[in-house]
C-alpha cells in the first residue's frame, strides 16, 4: 500500500502509519477522524487516462490505484458502481438548469451509494484477516454491507435500534447477517457495536469512525469526471446526512486535480432536510455541530448526530459550496418530478439532492449556464410507503370502454 | 429494417410483411402470435464479434442490428440490460453445480428483466409515430413499461385488477402513468385494454400479443453468450409465467446459433410454482394449454393464463430442455441461499429459477460438469413482504456488551 503516505487526524493534523493506528486518532479519541493521504506523484506513474481507456472493467475497481488497498489481494465479486450518469436535458429545460445531469446510484448491488464504501470496508476486512465485520445502521449502510459481506462469505454483525424498519431488516436477514435489535436509541446502538468491535475483534464498518470508507465514496467523483470525458461539472448536488457522501466526493474530485486529470474543483451543495439540518447550521454559523432530534421521513438522513462532519464542511468550505435545506414536502415533490420526467425512482433521501438544487433555482443561487450533475443516493424500492404518499390516487373504473372515455374526457 | 424478413405466424405458419399487419395473425386471430424471421446472411454482414468488441455501449442497443427495430430511430436514455453475470462458485460447490452462473437482471432501471422487452416496445411505439403506450398487467411489466415511458416522453396507460398490491401501483404512479384499476380480473383488465388500445390508437405492449417484445427478451440471452467469450453454456434455468423470457431466451441463441457465433444450443429448463404449472403440464402431456387458477405467492409467475405458450413450448423442445415445479416454501428458501451466498436478493418469482436448479440437482437431472446459467428475473426490493417470510426473526437484547456475549454463545 505504499500509495497512501499517511493517515491524518482531521482534528490535530498529527499523522500515523496505517499499519499502527487504530480506526481514530489515539490523541483526539473518536472525534479525531483520520484522513488517508496518498502520495500523487507515484499514483500518477500508475494511474493515467490511456490506461482507463483500455480498462474494460467498468466497477470502482478500475480505480484500485487510488483506493487505500493492497492491490494484489482479492477483488470482490459483486458489481459494484459505474452507474450509469444520465443527460437530463427536457427535465433540465423544464427546471431552468438546461446542462442536468442525474447519476443514478440506486443501480448499485444493494440499491445505494453505500454500497461503494462497504465495497472498500469488506475489502479492508479480508486484507486484514478479519473473519467478520460489524456496523451499527438502520438503513443503507446495513443492508449494504450484509449483502457485500455474504458475497464473500465474511460474517456480518449489525446493531440497530429496536424501532428500525421492518422492511430495512428483512434485507439484511436475507443477506444472513446477525442481526442484534438493540433496545434503546441508534446512538446506543452505535456505542455498543464499536464496544463488541473491539471485544470479539470484528472489523468495524461504520461511518466516519472508519477512516477508509469515504475513499470508497469517492469512486462516485472518480466516475462522474471519466463518464464526462475528464470534465469536470460546475456544482454537484447531493443529500447529506452522516456527511460521508459529500466528503467522499470532495475527496474523488481533489485528487483528480492533484493529477491533474481535471482543471478545476466543483462547487459542492449539500442538501438536508429541514427537519434535521445539523451540518447546515454548523456551515452557515462556523459554529460546532449541535446534535439535533430528526424530523424527517427521509429515513437515511435523518442523522441528528452526524459522525462525518469534518469531510463534509471541508468539502463544502474547500469546494465554495453551500447548504439547501428542503422540507419533505419538496422532497416528496421532487422524488414524483424525477421519476415522471427520467424514469429515475429514487427514495426520499435519495432524491433530497435533487429538491436542493430545484430550491436553489428557485433562489438564483445556481446560473442557468452551469453543468450540474444530482447524484440519486437510493432506489425507491427500499420506501415504497413514501412512494404512496407522494403519488396521486388511481382511477377506479368498471371494465368497459366507456368508463375509460369517460375518464379520459374528465381528464382532457 | 431490412434485416427483418417477415412475421410468422406460430399457429398456422402464413407469413406477413411487418409494416401491413395488426399484431397478431388476421388468419388465426389473437392466439396467432407472429414470430420474426430474420436475414441472418445480411445482419452477419453488419454484425461481427470483431465490431462488438469496440463498441462501448453496454446495453441491449449494442445488439441493434439483431433487433427488429430502424436502426436509425431514437435511441432511449435508460441504461437496460449488461446485467451482471456473476461466477457463483462457492454455492455451487454447495449445491453440486460448481460451474455455475447467475445473471442478476435484478439490476435493470426499474428493477426486472422486463426493461428488456418495454425498451423495445417504446422504441417500436416512437418509430411507428405513437403518442401513447398501453399494457395490462398487475406488476413488473407495467412499472417497466411505464418507467421506459417516462424517459421519452411517451404517455402510458395501465390496466390493472382493483385488488393489484399497492407498492406495485405505486410505482406506476411515481412514473406519472394513468393507472385504470379495473373492477374485475386480470383476465377483463387485459381484454380491456386491447380494446382501448384499438379505440384510442394507443401502442400496444401487452406479452405475446405484441411480437416485438421477446425480441426484446432475447438480449438476455445474446449477453450471456458475450459475457462468456462467446461459449455458450450448458444449460439455462429461468422461471415461467407467460413463456415471454424463456421464449426470448431461445430467440436469441437461435439468432447466434444461425450466425454462427456460438456453436450449439443451450438446454432450456423453465420452472413454475406447483400452483400454477399450466406450461409445465402441457408440455409433458403434448396437450394444449389449460387454463388455471394460479395459487403461488411468487406473483409474477402467477400466471393461469400464459399468453406466450407457443414461443415457450418451442424453447423447451427445440433446446431439448425440460419443465419443474417447485413450491413455494422451495421458492422461499433458494430466495434466502441465494442471497446468503452470493448478495443477491431477488423478487420470488426472480429466483423460481434457481429453486428449479436445487430441484433438478435433486433429481439428478442435471450433471455436475454442466456450465449451468440461473437467470434471476427481478429483484428482491419488489417484494419485501415475501423477504420477511424468507427470513429468521432478529434477536432483540438490551444494549449491554454481556447481553451481546450471551447471544453469541447460545449461538454458537
Amino acid at each position: 500500500m505504499d500509495q497512501v503516505v499517511c493517515l491524518r487526524c482531521m482534528i490535530c493534523g498529527r499523522e500515523y502509519d496505517p499499519e499502527n493506528v487504530p480506526y481514530t486518532c489515539p490523541s483526539c479519541g473518536p472525534e479525531g477522524i483520520l484522513d488517508v493521504i496518498y502520495d500523487y506523484s507515484l499514483i500518477a506513474r500508475r494511474f493515467t487516462k490511456e490506461r482507463l481507456l483500455s480498462n474494460r472493467d467498468l466497477s470502482i475497481w478500475r480505480y484500485l490505484e487510488l483506493l487505500p488497498l493492497e492491490p494484489k489481494k482479492l477483488r470482490l465479486p459483486l458489481h459494484v458502481g459505474w452507474t450509469p450518469l444520465y443527460q437530463a436535458e427536457e427535465l433540465g429545460r423544464d427546471v431552468g438548469c438546461p446542462h442536468l445531469l442525474v447519476k443514478d446510484d440506486g443501480r448499485n448491488p444493494t440499491a445505494s451509494f453505500k454500497d461503494r464504501a462497504s465495497s472498500i470496508g469488506v475489502a479492508k476486512a479480508i486484507e486484514l484477516g478479519h473473519q467478520a465485520i460489524t456496523c451499527a445502521s438502520t438503513g443503507n449502510a446495513a443492508s449494504s454491507l450484509s449483502g457485500v459481506s455474504a458475497s464473500v462469505g465474511l460474517r456480518s454483525f449489525i446493531f440497530v435500534p429496536h424501532n428500525a424498519p421492518k422492511a430495512k431488516v428483512a434485507q439484511l436477514l436475507m443477506y444472513g447477517a446477525k442481526v442484534f435489535l438493540v433496545q434503546g436509541t441508534y446512538d446506543q446502538a452505535f456505542d455498543l457495536c464499536l464496544e463488541a468491535s473491539r471485544e470479539f475483534g470484528w472489523y468495524s464498518r461504520n461511518t466516519a469512525f472508519n477512516p477508509y470508507l469515504s475513499e470508497g465514496k469517492k469512486t462516485g467523483a472518480l466516475e462522474i469526471c471519466e463518464q464526462l470525458g475528464w470534465r469536470a461539472p460546475d456544482t454537484v448536488f447531493v443529500s447529506v446526512g452522516d456527511g460521508c457522501i459529500i466528503g467522499g466526493l470532495w475527496k474523488g474530485f481533489h485528487d483528480l486535480l492533484q493529477l491533474g486529470f481535471i482543471d478545476h474543483m466543483p462547487r459542492l451543495v449539500g442538501v438536508q432536510a429541514e427537519g434535521c439540518q445539523p451540518i447546515k447550521h454548523a456551515f452557515e454559523t462556523c459554529q460546532a455541530v449541535k446534535t439535533v432530534q430528526p424530523e424527517t421521513m427521509a429515513d437515511s438522513i435523518a442523522v441528528g448526530h452526524p459522525r462525518d462532519a469534518l469531510k463534509a464542511l471541508r468539502a463544502l468550505r474547500d469546494s465554495d459550496g453551500f447548504m439547501v435545506a428542503v422540507s419533505d414536502q419538496q422532497i416528496l415533490d421532487a422524488m414524483g418530478l424525477l421519476a415522471r420526467k427520467t424514469g429515475i425512482f429514487g427514495e426520499p433521501a435519495g432524491v433530497t439532492g435533487f429538491a436542493g438544487l430545484l430550491k436553489a433555482l428557485s433562489q438564483e443561487r445556481v446560473d442557468p449556464s452551469e453543468r450540474v450533475v444530482v447524484v440519486v443516493t437510493g432506489n425507491g424500492l427500499k420506501d415504497v410507503d413514501s412512494a404512496l404518499r407522494a403519488s396521486p390516487e388511481p382511477t377506479e373504473i368498471e371494465p368497459s370502454l366507456e368508463a375509460v372515455a369517460r375518464e379520459l374526457r374528465g381528464r382532457s
